[in-house]
């Protein structure tokens, strides 16, 4: 609707040269093509008033001649069709341009994969390569990117280039961009446990990631509430411990298809199986795996956290976790660790008893880690590595050097990234970005400017943060207000991850989120306004 | 999915009585028929476990044989059509009764209206009687109501009393009910400035009103940000001050539809057009009608609130007045006349010299008073009553007597509903429930302990506050999150106008309100959740 103030075409071709540090001159030019807007910002970035026009019925995204891969590749296959669905969906009933080529028209975009094997077929990890290159010109442009992954994100920034005239004609300008993130972990939590959340709501959510560029499901997916994993070796734990054992439940096939729906997208999937605390729902489907409270001298009839001191507990934790190493395929499993409640443990002789024979004192905390440690030592040997949340790596257990721990406690953020990298670990950043506590107005500018780094430690200890995740507990969100309340607020950490840390204006972070908010709605997504306006087209679902 | 704990039928027949003196029996009642749960919950109630079975085949509301309402009364038919699917519209593919009727069956619901007049074809108004009596017994159950505005509160309460046992089926439960609201004026407002809000999701919050009871959707269609009313008399209005002249505007039939949408659900929708101040919209279409702002002695090309001074101001609102008082039938327009920034008037070299002449010093509020009483007179003038925000009356307006004040400003809220009633004016409490305002965790329990007569003043003063306005401003809300943010957190407000001062127990609003969100989910409505937990039924949009 807005009038594009850009005024084209042809010969004049100026190019301003931008990135982190030059980004007063990209305001400067995003202030001449108000459509475009790129979320988040890539590294280096060309672009001139130049435009070409896109046809639906001749543009196409093609494999290049020298690419490694081909049609065989059904990743990027799949992607080529999704892209170019995003960029012309909408026009069908709209402006098409007439039959012959015009002067300035863009018929092609060549994807070049360079590295010998483009993983069309593998899974994203933690050490991949996502960055690509993109040179739109006259006729064709050309995505370069050492794998598929890079690709993808390559071809997420191509569809955001695209923007509509006055007359609904697409057209991208002549642009140049190198482009890689900043940060290898850049994760969502969802919290399936404390609502079901349908598999259709996943899968959206999933979708929406990748327009973020985000490249992690921190699946936390069960909790104390519910067990909706349905276990292959423990079918009652689901059976028994969901809300619902038909209705409220992943299946192996549902999980599947969440796996391999992420993995469509460049997103690693790291399942988080919470013990010992967060683990009432796991006690109805499993006899003797939490420890009896007692009230004096006899059981009371509830339970506590995991029973450390019996030797069915480690069996059954042997066999669990060899079943979850191998329906999810990603190199860690997050074993959480977190807010475990000593009382019961207090209350319980046997366990009393335990702690005498160990001389653990009165400190439970290392009863706690005597378990951790037993577990890390189970999910070692299923050949994974595993995250943890802090208090793992506070409470002294002897963690694997490529452990990853997850920072969540607001209060001495800074002390513990200090001392979690100091120690030689790698950690991510989870406490500043907390979505499920919300407020009225804009706090998307509260999560966008934190940085990540800001902490004392030398350079190498700054090497291992490795990321963050924006969590979404699930107390107040469900498949009615989940979506919307995620985004586009999780899109300022997004940006916060990928983007260079000189990118931190809020004048012009909002302009691009705005309009980045309204390319989400156009895809379907109900994301949330900022603050007052209008989007062209606006979401037309409920 | 829960099991069913009540242990039925037959000829055990107990009945407990019970309204807002009797709470404590109704938490026990409860208790033992989990599945049903009333929200707002009915002045005076009586049940037993006897339990009769619903066919689908073979239920039917009709008309009762001595009723003045019968099949032209299409307001009634498409009530009970729209209660028959709520009550058997998932059941489909479900559970059905075998061909022979059960013994202890119920196949009708005979609606008798009593009045001579049963109201098919008119509007619901600030007197009207809404009460209603609900009998449920074998074979048959009749609601009676004096006209058809009861009729519909009554049939929102029977849908509400039909619950699914384990195998599908629909059963209801012997009952009697006698039913009457505590306050006449029980209202949402909406904002469609701020952000457009699309016909549709208009429309299905007015259906979750009716489904809660209320009967005012006070409709704040224009405000500084957009101008989305379609005039007849003015279409500049919209045309230039709209966010889109024509996705972003609602015209004559939209209007119309929305009015008599509302109307078949027994709401009245009254339009808000607030001036003078909240009016930048409008002085896009219309020239002059805005104060020009100077800086030192030149215009600044700004603009202020309506200009006060000009009798062009008055010509024009009473054209436009006289469309709006022709275009929404309700017998109240509200007028606004809240938070008028006076410093533009200040500037402005043309009013100084009319304050002057008026002899108001530099009391701007008496410029304020001047404009809105001369609005008051044109607005009367046209047989209508208005409502206005509580600064009108702060002011010392000189207000008719029938003026409905809208009190908005939670600080010294008591001392103004003190001081409206005190001199004989009706007013609706707004301050305490403004849902825009969002933090973390159940907030609905703020609402719901609102009193609204906690007030000093006489037995006549209390009986001039006649109800209150749950409003969502619309900053941060549009069609992506307006409806899960509205609900269940507005029908805390709705119990709390409609049930009996007395009840006010939170446990047992916890427990029944967790159903009738479910039951709202079960009707297609994207109703947020209050707390951890799973319905039956989840949402099933995105």
């Amino acid at each position: 609707m807005h009038a594009l103030t850009l005024i084209s075409l042809g010969t004049v071709f100026l190019t301003t040269s931008c990135n982190g540090r030059f980004f007063d001159n990209l305001e400067e030019r995003y202030s001449e093509s108000e459509d475009v807007s790129l979320w988040p910002l890539p590294r280096q970035f060309q672009s001139s008033p130049a435009a070409f026009k896109l046809s639906a019925s001749r543009f196409e995204i093609v494999h290049a001649q020298d690419s490694t891969a081909g049609p065989s590749c059904t990743l990027l296959q799949n992607a080529f069709r999704r892209y170019f669905e995003y960029i012309f969906g909408y026009l069908n009933k709209q402006a098409t341009l007439p039959n012959e080529v015009f002067d300035s028209e863009l018929t092609q975009l060549q994807v070049l994969i360079t590295s010998s094997d483009p993983e069309c077929h593998g899974y994203p990890n933690l050490k991949t390569d996502e960055s690509y290159q993109l040179e739109v010109d006259e006729l064709k442009a050309v995505l370069k990117a050492p794998n598929v992954w890079g690709a993808l994100r390559g071809l997420e920034t191509f569809s955001q280039l695209v923007y509509e005239d006055d007359y609904g004609v697409n057209n991208i300008n002549k642009t140049s961009i190198s482009d890689y993130p900043r940060f290898a972990h850049r994760g969502i939590l969802l919290d399936t446990s404390r609502h079901y959340v349908p598999l259709k709501v996943i899968l959206v959510n999933l979708e929406v990631m990748a327009m973020n560029k985000f490249n992690v499901f921190h699946w936390h997916i069960v909790d104390d509430t519910s067990f909706p994993y349905v276990s292959r070796t423990f079918p009652d734990l689901s059976q028994k411990g969901a809300f619902h054992p038909y209705t409220h439940v992943y299946t192996p096939s549902d999980v599947k298809l969440v796996i391999e729906f992420a993995r469509m997208r460049g997103i690693r999937v790291i399942a988080e199986f919470d013990t010992p605390g967060h683990t009432q729902s796991w006690g109805k489907g499993q006899t003797d795996l939490l420890t009896p409270c007692f009230s004096g001298s006899h059981p009371s009839g509830t339970f506590g956290p995991v029973n450390p001191i019996l030797n069915s507990t480690y069996d059954f934790m042997t066999s669990f976790f060899k079943e979850i190493g191998t329906v999810f395929p990603d190199a860690y499993i997050h074993l959480g660790g977190d807010e475990v409640d000593f009382s019961c443990w207090k209350s319980n002789p046997d366990v009393q008893k335990f702690m005498e024979q160990q001389g653990f004192g009165q400190d439970y905390s290392k009863l706690e880690s005597f378990y951790i440690q037993r577990l890390l030592d189970i999910v070692s040997s299923t050949n994974k590595g595993y995250m943890v949340w802090q208090e793992v790596f506070d409470n002294g257990v002897k963690l694997k050097g490529d452990t990853v721990v997850e920072v969540w406690i607001m209060n001495k953020l800074k002390e513990e990234l200090q001392n979690v990298t100091g120690a030689g670990f790698t950690a991510i950043l989870a406490a500043p970005w907390y979505l499920d506590y919300i407020s009225t107005g804009q706090d998307w500018k509260k999560y966008y400017q934190v940085e990540p780094l800001s902490f004392d430690g030398t350079s190498e200890q700054k090497k291992l943060v490795i990321g963050g995740e924006a969590c979404l507990w699930g107390e107040f969100v469900d498949a009615t207000n989940l979506t919307p309340r995620l985004w586009p607020r999780a899109s300022a950490v997004a940006e916060r991850l990928w983007s260079d840390e000189s990118v931190k204006d809020l004048g012009n972070a909002y302009t691009r989120l705005v309009k980045h908010r309204c390319r989400m709605l156009r895809r379907g997504i109900p994301a949330e306004p900022l603050y007052v306006g209008h989007c062209p087209h606006e979401y037309s679902g409920l």
